[in-house]
């Protein structure tokens, strides 16, 4: 075997340098996740770093490397997201001035997060690639140090001390589960964690939609793209640092559909009180849609990241009570007069369904001229109790229909 | 000074039944919040028990002193929230038949979430105190040995671990900020933080709704009651065994807010990627709303339960990000004809904002009988460009008002 780009000796050096300036996150046992996921479930919360994500540790890593002329002249980035945050934050504490380059098209809280970490943005190419090519440009011009996300030794050292310290506190894992971007994180804490316990197995977690390291791993050619949940792992071009490393040390790479993504977002959020954006639930998304490949092992999570939209995590939650069957629609057909609405809101009352929307629609053609329809839109108790007052509206004489939550179909 | 009512040596011995079988969770430092406070801000996570608050602690140390007849009898607690899956919970793990009392009326979700945990619920009584009646009654009826959430000693005496956990992690707090509902947390709290570190200052907090304790501390007559955040602490009556601790303990009880306790839930999801109940934000609302009491300190604050209704959470995000002016409502008064709505909706894709919701009304009277009324709702980058927007838009004679989010009337 030829030797790994990165080394143990690598990474307890990158601790050493790191310690005091970013946390050492705790790791907890997660009762309610491991009965979810009928495994034992340790958690690394990297949620609790100051920028929200694990990326301080490598950009950090890499940045106390730099000679005082390279400090002066400053870095540059490109990252819309965590790595954008790890290098600015750090960066300032430094006094390195920072450049930061994100693709035309941004959403502006992006921006704005890491210009208020005192970084300067600059928005160029319509792309990553472009993006990336703007990067090594500003880099040339202005003699910038670039700070890569993933593709550098130092950087994949720094992100291999998150499983030097969660091997220290949980000493006994039998499997560490590590989500795949570019595969920084993954290269890192299978090179630290295979020479702290060499029994331990690595599995890689890459979104369906995103399976880069799979397709350069077995020679596959899985489409690659498309909007996923996992925008932090949404990566076409693994690392070629990462790539030798992960072939040598990590069993198998799974792949996440996003359904699971979000319901891990959800199981994170109900069940661990703790907000994991889409990356950082893949973990817990590979457990939950493999239970039997880890049943009964102690399974290390990174929850490696909880910056995503306030937006986004609301409409999961909501998606998830539609789901369960707690948040339900039903369109009546009702007699077009004075007095039903309040029967109806009476009967919901009754039934214990809590009204959260009306909508009384009377332009429909498939309604005799004198009839409505009415929408209604209630929060029930549970699957059974939307049956039932299914049921109890369909005796009444209305008719209903659910309406589902999902589409913008009807289904009976 | 007369003699307490729980002792350090109580709280010790608390400590060591606990022990295994509860978490001795995370103490964090908090650098988002510490900046967003400007204060140095140490969070303990007890939001990472299996129940996802502290509950089990005073809880399980009240169970494990029942002997043979009692475990065989059962117990008996009145709690519709986290004492409730706390008793639970343990009582499960230790094969002790557990009845939970909860009011009439208790949302579905939570009697789910108790019976979930083995444990019967009986519904009693309109109100709490109802219910209180209805527990003491089954007690002596059935023989159960009831488990009060706060008015026992070695209930109290289970939180105060809490605060040993603390100072052992972060041995060299100014002040501890704890919230008050029957005064059970801060009670334990401050006898073990005190003895550990006599210098340590402690706070207590209440909702302004429920002034309980510091009506019993000062002799206040505020009234008492009324729909809080903060369920978990909307106490009527202080204990009985925590009023002489506090009065003799803790410096302060300060009152927050509705509106800081929604701002710390807020703030405790976005920047600190966690979530927390109304209760366990008490403390950060108190920093919040008193920045020049803590300026500069190290603050200790308990995090002390995350259960809060998934819909509550996510309407408050939302109304987060209209307080922000990040989600604004227009109406706009239009012409009548084909063609309108989509100049409209292009020129708000030129401005940068994404329209979440339209909706457009022709049946105003306070427009002429051609015209209509069209409210908009997008999503900015901030106040100053929810301000571009509405100029634009009243450059191109759409005269628009501004909507208020947080109540029913018109905004110019």
């Amino acid at each position: 075997m030829t030797a790994l780009p990165v080394t143990i000796a690598d990474i307890r050096r990158a601790a050493a340098t790191l310690e005091g300036a970013v946390a050492h996150t705790p790791t907890i046992r997660a009762a309610a996740l491991s009965e979810l996921a009928g495994c034992e479930v340790y958690l690394k919360l990297e949620t609790m770093q100051s920028t929200g994500s694990f990326k301080e540790r490598g950009a950090l890593n890499k940045l106390l490397t730099l000679d005082a002329a390279e400090r002066r002249a400053g870095v540059v980035a490109m990252s819309a997201g965590n790595h954008a945050q790890g290098v600015a934050y750090h960066a300032r504490r430094l006094g390195i001035p920072a450049t930061i380059v994100m693709p035309a098209g941004t959403p502006f809280t992006k921006i704005d997060r890491t210009e208020a970490l005192g970084a300067t943005v600059v928005l160029k190419g319509n792309n990553l690639v472009d993006a990336r090519r703007a990067t090594d440009a500003l880099a040339r011009e202005r003699g910038l140090v670039p700070v890569h996300p993933y593709d550098d030794p130092l950087v994949i050292a720094g992100q291999g001390t998150i499983a030097l310290e969660m091997l220290e506190d949980a000493p006994d894992l039998d499997v560490l589960v590590v989500p795949i971007g570019g595969g920084g994180i993954i290269a890192g804490c299978a090179v630290a964690a295979r020479a702290v316990r060499p029994s331990i197995e690595i599995v890689g977690v890459e979104c369906s939609l995103y399976p880069g390291m799979r397709n350069a791993l077995t020679g596959e050619d899985r489409p690659v793209g498309g909007p996923t949940l996992a925008e932090g792992i949404a990566v076409k071009n693994v690392g070629a640092l990462a790539l030798p490393i992960v072939r040598a040390l990590v069993s198998d790479v799974l792949l996440v559909e996003e359904a699971h993504l979000e319901r891990a977002v959800n199981a994170f959020l109900t069940l661990q009180k703790t907000i994991a954006e889409g990356a950082g639930s893949a973990g817990l998304a590979a457990l939950l849609a493999n239970p039997q490949r880890f049943a009964g092992r102690k399974v290390g999570l990174i929850l490696c990241g909880g910056n995503i939209d306030p937006r986004i995590l609301a409409s999961v939650m909501v998606r998830e009570l539609e789901r369960e069957d707690r948040i339900v629609s039903f369109r009546l057909t009702i007699p077009d007069r004075p007095g039903v609405l309040g029967q109806i809101a009476t009967r919901l009352g009754q039934l214990g369904a809590n009204i959260l929307e009306v909508e009384h629609r009377r332009l429909f053609l498939d309604v005799p001229a004198k009839g409505a329809k009415l929408d209604v839109t209630v929060e029930t108790r549970d699957r059974t109790h939307a049956e039932e007052i299914m049921t109890a509206l369909a005796g009444a004489g209305y008719s209903p229909v659910r309406i589902d939550p999902g589409g913008d179909g009807l289904t009976p």
